[in-house]
């Protein structure tokens, strides 16, 4: 049992031989994700090409009870990817067709490996859009926005992943497969897709998913605005919700990313008086966008708000979200290694999350960016650091603690995102009862009763191991 | 073991005495739902008045080891609250307080028996409003929209009710309390209240709902527009589909519901040479509503519209709506009874299954009378019997799954909004293989293992006996 050579050998008699990564070169890579100081290589890594492949190769790791990690583009930003308990990681990297697109009733049904901004390319000639875009779209996979119920500037107005996902075909870890692929309005039965849609690969791998797609509006207009402080940016934000001026999306950059951004090969203009850059989006008829303008314009600058940008044609649009579309890559010359956080705040309380996170990391003598999702309160504080000094990473890790428990005591949640994985792990119990977790591994054990999906990622190991102690059910 | 004197005594001691209904003549209205031929009067109604109660019961009856049958106003059709397999009902009549409302984060958290259209009222004066609008919105609760996640006219435009819960508080088939109310974008963890909606009562009982509000928009109009054929009010909804003239609700209802709407007492005024009635709503700004009017009605005109009407005052579009929201009402002057089913056909096959279905039904003698939500493709044939009459009763469910076959066959869906609960539970495997099933037996059993929770619903006893035959992940 566990990976041996029979076992290779019977995976590339179903994959091929370059469907079968096995030497250490190739497996390296695949080491970790986003989450850049957790590492662990693969024992062996896998590239089907389609369902029944992926089928056939769990089939076998079944038999073996070998661990298994799924893996999309490795974007990821919670560890969710990185094989931390060793095992096979299953790459989707082979499986990029869009299958299928029905234009009328505005669904796609693409494989999981399938680029979330590929996917949008396939659409614009029906004048359909895919909504979630993650700041990693040109990289991240459909199946890894499935995985982590990913976000996006646009979910603002059109919800995470899961408000768009409306059929999934799964392999389950017992190689079986589910085909739910049929898009749905109201799912029939017990909500297998729904459960599936940001489990973070512990209950099987999405080999095809059906998603909605949706009409590009007649009008799309990215505005950018300069405010003199953090805080003006934040109000503003409130302001904007509280008059139901609906742009759709409202993102804030601060000092030091403006910094970041403009030192990079980017520069995208942002005069060096701004404390904080404001993107917009203004979507709809025409004759809406004019009257949403002249709601938000004015509101902006009750909060003096300057050197506002407005652009409609789609390359000018591309320039004024360069530098929050590349704000992530220009950070890496600061420091070699971001600690991207996630949580999520009561929109009320944004101006003054943001600031006690900043003074959680000042307090702590590390440097922090702030690019986050102001619309939905979704905070995106940015350490940069260095993983090679483990004093400095000590500091880090108990920062991103810290602004946790402070995001949670104000009414917020862990994750907005980026998913639990591994990251989050130790946190899950500040959020749940024991009873809550109990249930989820219950539910994951009805799916996986060896955990061997994924395993040490998103729910702890001590509540399932708890739960297991007390039989289910039991008085 | 089982509804004994003492099982009655220790419930009267956690519910009060009013809260524990076991005389029969109490019982016997809760005997049914609106699936009105299937009945069985239940051993005992509890009538908790929070969720403490509720799990004080549930505790109690878990160590009787009693079937529980979750129930709302009882307005559902598929026979989700029917106790077929007997045991106690446990209604949510007297939790029907709406707990909190945050105008700022748009959300609000109710009892689960607060009736759909009193969440309504409540949310009115922050200028807000709970989307979900099932027809029997006056009278049906949110909990029970929750089992369903029933839809309604606006679920075009905003989907069923999934789409809208934030948060829960279940109570587990043991009793215990699974808190999971804070309003979550992305749910934490694996996707507990996301799976629990649409469960259709096996999972335990949500006793709390945190439910997502929307803005009211600047201008609602309403609008009803005659067609002299059924089939050009279908080929008029795929144009406004393909046009991307976007109501909020796109509404059909045929001759015979007109008929019945005009001798009732309602008279909407629908004239006589109508042979089918569209109803639509458009919303947003005064500019945008302008801009889709211009749009929407010259391709009504193109299909042969007549005698439009339009309403903004909400007075005047209550009047417009008043013919839709009362023909099932209406219906029963038809026939004592009504089988209301509830299909799901792509939109491009909307014409010829509206067609297909009226032949079955015309073939088997039956009057089938057409209301229906066009704009999802949810088809609603309404067939008029009289359930005294056993022949005709078998005429009814024949006519009943074959018009679920052709829809399947045109690749639809067994439900649209109203669940599958008794009526479609020999339907399931036309839709599901027998993995897909087993897989929802096991999550169902990690919450329920004894499977007490409305036993005989949604998932076909075969299936769930086929699955514990066969151990979990066995190969």
């Amino acid at each position: 049992m566990g990976v041996d050579s029979t076992l290779v050998e019977a995976l590339r008699r179903e994959l091929g031989s370059d469907g079968v990564l096995d030497r250490r070169s190739q497996r390296v890579p695949y080491e970790c994700d986003g989450l850049a100081f957790a590492r662990q290589v693969p024992e062996l890594v896998l590239l089907p090409r389609d369902t029944q492949q992926t089928a056939a190769a769990m089939r076998l790791l079944h038999e073996a009870r070998v661990a298994i990690v799924p893996r999309g583009a490795g974007t990821g930003l919670s560890g969710g990817a990185t094989p931390v308990e060793g095992g096979v990681t299953i790459g989707t990297g082979r499986m990029r067709s869009v299958l299928h697109i029905d234009a009328l009733n505005r669904w796609a049904r693409v494989q999981a490996g399938v680029v979330n901004a590929d996917l949008g390319h396939a659409c614009e000639s029906h004048g359909l859009f895919y909504a979630p875009d993650p700041s990693s779209q040109k990289a991240c996979t459909v199946g890894g926005n499935v995985g982590e119920n990913s976000g996006g500037p646009h979910c603002f107005r059109y919800g995470n992943t899961s408000q768009h996902v409306l059929g999934l075909v799964i392999v389950t870890p017992q190689g079986e497969i589910l085909d739910l692929s049929e898009p749905q309005v109201d799912p029939q039965g017990l909500d297998l897709v729904g459960l599936f849609t940001g489990s973070e690969g512990m209950l099987g791998i999405a080999t095809e998913i059906t998603v909605r797609l949706l009409p590009v509006p007649e009008v799309v207009e990215t505005w950018v605005a300069l405010f003199r402080s953090l805080d003006a940016a934040c109000d503003a934000t409130s302001d904007l919700i509280a008059a139901r001026a609906e742009p759709s999306a409202i993102e804030i950059l601060d000092k030091l990313t403006i910094e970041a951004v403009e030192q990079s090969v980017l520069r995208a203009g942002y005069p060096q008086d701004a404390e904080a850059v404001m993107l917009l989006e203004l979507e709809g008829s025409e004759a809406s966008v004019q009257a949403n303008a002249a709601v938000i314009e004015p509101l902006l600058a009750v909060r003096g708000a300057f050197g506002l940008r407005r652009a409609r044609a789609s390359a000018d649009r591309a320039r004024l979200w360069a530098g929050r579309k590349g704000a992530y890559g220009a950070m890496g010359r600061i420091a070699p290694d971001l600690y991207v956080c996630d949580a999520v705040v009561p929109r009320r309380h944004l101006r003054a999350l943001v600031r006690r996170t900043t003074e959680i990391c000042s307090g702590k003598g590390l440097r922090i960016a702030n690019v986050f999702h102001a619309g939905d309160g979704n905070l995106h504080p940015n350490i940069s650091y260095d993983r090679r000094n483990p004093e400095e990473l000590r500091r880090v890790l108990e920062a991103g603690d810290e602004m946790m428990r402070a995001c949670i005591e104000a009414g917020g949640s862990l994750s907005g995102e980026h998913g639990i994985g591994l990251e989050k792990l130790s946190a899950m119990p500040w959020m749940f009862s024991s009873e809550d977790l109990a249930v989820m591994c219950r539910v994951r054990e009805a799916w996986d009763p060896e955990c061997r999906m994924n395993p040490g990622k998103l729910l702890p190991i001590r509540a399932c191991m708890e739960t297991r102690m007390r039989a289910p059910g039991a008085t």
